[in-house]
């Protein structure tokens, strides 16, 4: 089973859009043991879309068309797949009531063009949409004497994954008739560069060939192992990855900070939950980043008291009552984390403090960055480090380190 | 004169390396006025690589291979290259001399492999690679009756960049014998729906062939619409793109919140420091994403005081003082508000609280978002929504939202 992917829109051809979507299409498809041999970007032009279409489907059996199904006029995927089936569009009325409900829960008018989304080529299938008023389409096309199979999906990339992982995959599987199944685990780490884990587990990746290892660079996110096998069923692959999962755990130990979907923040927020504990935040540089990225987790209430990102130098005085000289410093960090602790009435405190640039502080060079850890029963604990990059990075950075700090040292209890 | 771009890697297809030097080769060609209409990727194949780029050749101009020239084995794109133009490879000495020197001057020993990165499809040019190991290639094919150029340059980025820049486009240009300049400009808009906007300004998209204006929805952040001119130099482009920019505006008013590479947090700070106020954030179910996205700008700490998320109820009645009942209300908004002018010592007091789900709270649907405005010398004022979506979506939908009420508020003062 060969699956192809073309994207698109002329911003993409123009480098104001990357396009991410076809890559990330391309992970999702070998991840399930579907071969993807090209991707293309054309732009809005109805002949040229149709053309490349036309020539992916002579050698792929299916191929996923990312973009162009918005409202606009420009918007002409719809049409270039009708074309390619020989068929024309029809209105869907279905389509339609879907589309106004979706404007009349927003408390707006459905402009005119939108209807245009309701139009699929005549003998093609709805793929439904939750989140955006562009459904999807997929049709048959005989071609090379073969039946094939295209898929459209929306561009905007969260309505895309949903529709790709909801529908688009499963439907490809059962076509292909696959009968081993795919199955893959990330082990997710920190704290290692590439290289240097590839050298850790270079004697556990040269041994097997089922499970595979992989390593995915994420930058700010760290490095993914992958390890993936291939089985009869679900069962046995991950009979095999749990194998390796074992070996490659007793290597990398806390490097691990979390599975699959599993981020930092659901691990400390876990682990916090685990103990009845409540969790408080002070932050400077990163100016809420911290706070952020726990609130982003669903039932974080639980746990999570809040967090006061103080960034005036006077707020860290008032707010927080640190009385430090310098606040870029030891000291600083320790009475934040306290503070996290004292007035946000939280079991657990934890602190950044730091020089995000572009100007140094208080003599300090930029990337210079203090960490505050408050655990009960505990002294508070500190911890500096000079983080490399830019602003953003530095933020970043801070933010991933301060967290993962914490999550080390919960499981250490 | 048409040039298209083909990107050569298995990594590519899998996802594991996103290509963004197809991206960056499709704006420098714009920049230059020459069309880029197609972009492929295809792996590591020798058939697969013959067959795309043969195709490209027959309908574009020029196409330029990127990736494939490195020392391993899987990198054949010279091979790829001598095949398309029906010759054979030769060694040429003085780059086996110069790749020999480039690893002299890194001490380093150089592997037999690199020899490989000395062969050139006989009668092709060699592309000087005054920063890497991998020379590049430029060579002339006869297709669809026409004397076509194809390019080959690495696929590390920077390596890239330098040949594109210093060879690619001029040799290009010189062909092309074209002399115009192409600029873009991007207005950036929060608060209409992309079919709506296309509605409003269907007109001078209608009227025109340049300036062209198209529409890029960016999810989040809104829709940017982009006026691009072309002109014999940038001054005549720049003055069709601002007599466009003016028509623009009369019609979108306070929808346009940004130009290029501007933000609404870095309009809100410009319009601040332009009064010399202080702006001071609480937040609920946003987490401490308002000030991190304030914090993220370079210079904020002239403005911002901090952000105070206070995502326990309590912590909304201990740290600002909140007497409101329910928290997601007009009251707790307004008061949340007034509390980051008075707790954070700001001039400019900003709010949000709301119900960012999975579950319901006190009784109000999931995407229930109040906000509060407090500025000197006016009421505070508070203003209600519900927003779609999901969990991660209410929460980055409120935390731009609030940005832009500021913004527009300010502006209107």
């Amino acid at each position: 089973m060969r699956c192809d992917v073309l994207a698109i829109g002329t911003e993409l051809l123009l480098g104001q859009i990357v396009d991410t979507n076809s890559s990330w299409i391309g992970e999702q498809l070998a991840a399930v043991g579907i071969d993807t041999f090209e991707h293309r970007k054309v732009g809005d032009n109805l002949g040229r879309m149709i053309e490349a279409l036309s020539e992916m489907l002579d050698r792929a059996d299916a191929v996923i068309v990312c973009g162009g199904l918005g409202p606009t006029p420009d918007d002409i995927t719809r049409e270039a797949i009708a074309a390619v089936m020989g068929v024309d569009l029809e209105r869907r009325e279905e389509l339609v009531e879907s589309i106004r409900k979706m404007f009349g829960s927003r408390m707006r008018e459905m402009p005119a063009n939108n209807l245009r989304q309701a139009d699929v080529p005549f003998g093609a299938s709805v793929i439904p949409n939750p989140i955006g008023t562009a459904p999807g389409v997929s049709g048959e096309v005989n071609r090379a004497g073969r039946k094939k199979i295209i898929y459209a999906v929306p561009g905007v990339p969260y309505e895309m994954k949903q529709m790709i992982t909801d529908h688009v995959l499963a439907d490809l599987l059962a076509r292909s008739g696959e009968r081993s199944v795919i199955v893959s685990r990330s082990l997710k780490t920190w704290g290692a560069s590439e290289s240097g884990l590839a050298e850790t587990i270079a004697h556990r990746v040269d041994a097997q060939t089922n499970p595979t290892i992989a390593f995915l660079a994420r930058g700010i996110e760290g490095i993914v192992v992958r390890i993936t096998a291939k089985a009869p069923t679900a069962a046995e692959a991950n009979a095999l990855i749990d194998a390796e999962d074992a070996e490659l755990r007793a290597i990398l130990g806390d490097l691990i900070f979390a599975v699959d979907e599993g981020t930092v923040e659901s691990e400390v927020l876990r682990l916090c939950e685990a103990r009845g504990w409540t969790l408080g935040v002070a932050e400077s540089l990163t100016g809420g980043l911290v706070g952020a990225r726990i609130a982003n987790v669903a039932g974080a209430s639980r746990v999570f008291r809040g967090a006061i990102a103080s960034y005036a130098t006077d707020v860290k005085r008032s707010v927080l009552g640190v009385t430090a000289e310098h606040v870029v410093s030891e000291e600083a960090a320790r009475g934040m984390a306290e503070a996290a602790q004292r007035v946000l009435g939280a079991d657990v405190g934890i602190a950044t403090t730091g020089v995000a640039g572009p100007d140094t502080q208080d003599g300090q060079p930029v990337g210079t960055v203090w960490f505050g850890i408050a655990i009960p029963g505990l002294p508070t604990e500190t911890v500096s480090t000079i983080l490399p990059g830019d602003r953003e990075r530095i933020r970043q950075f801070s933010t991933i380190s301060l967290l993962n700090l914490l999550r080390v040292r919960l499981e250490s209890l």
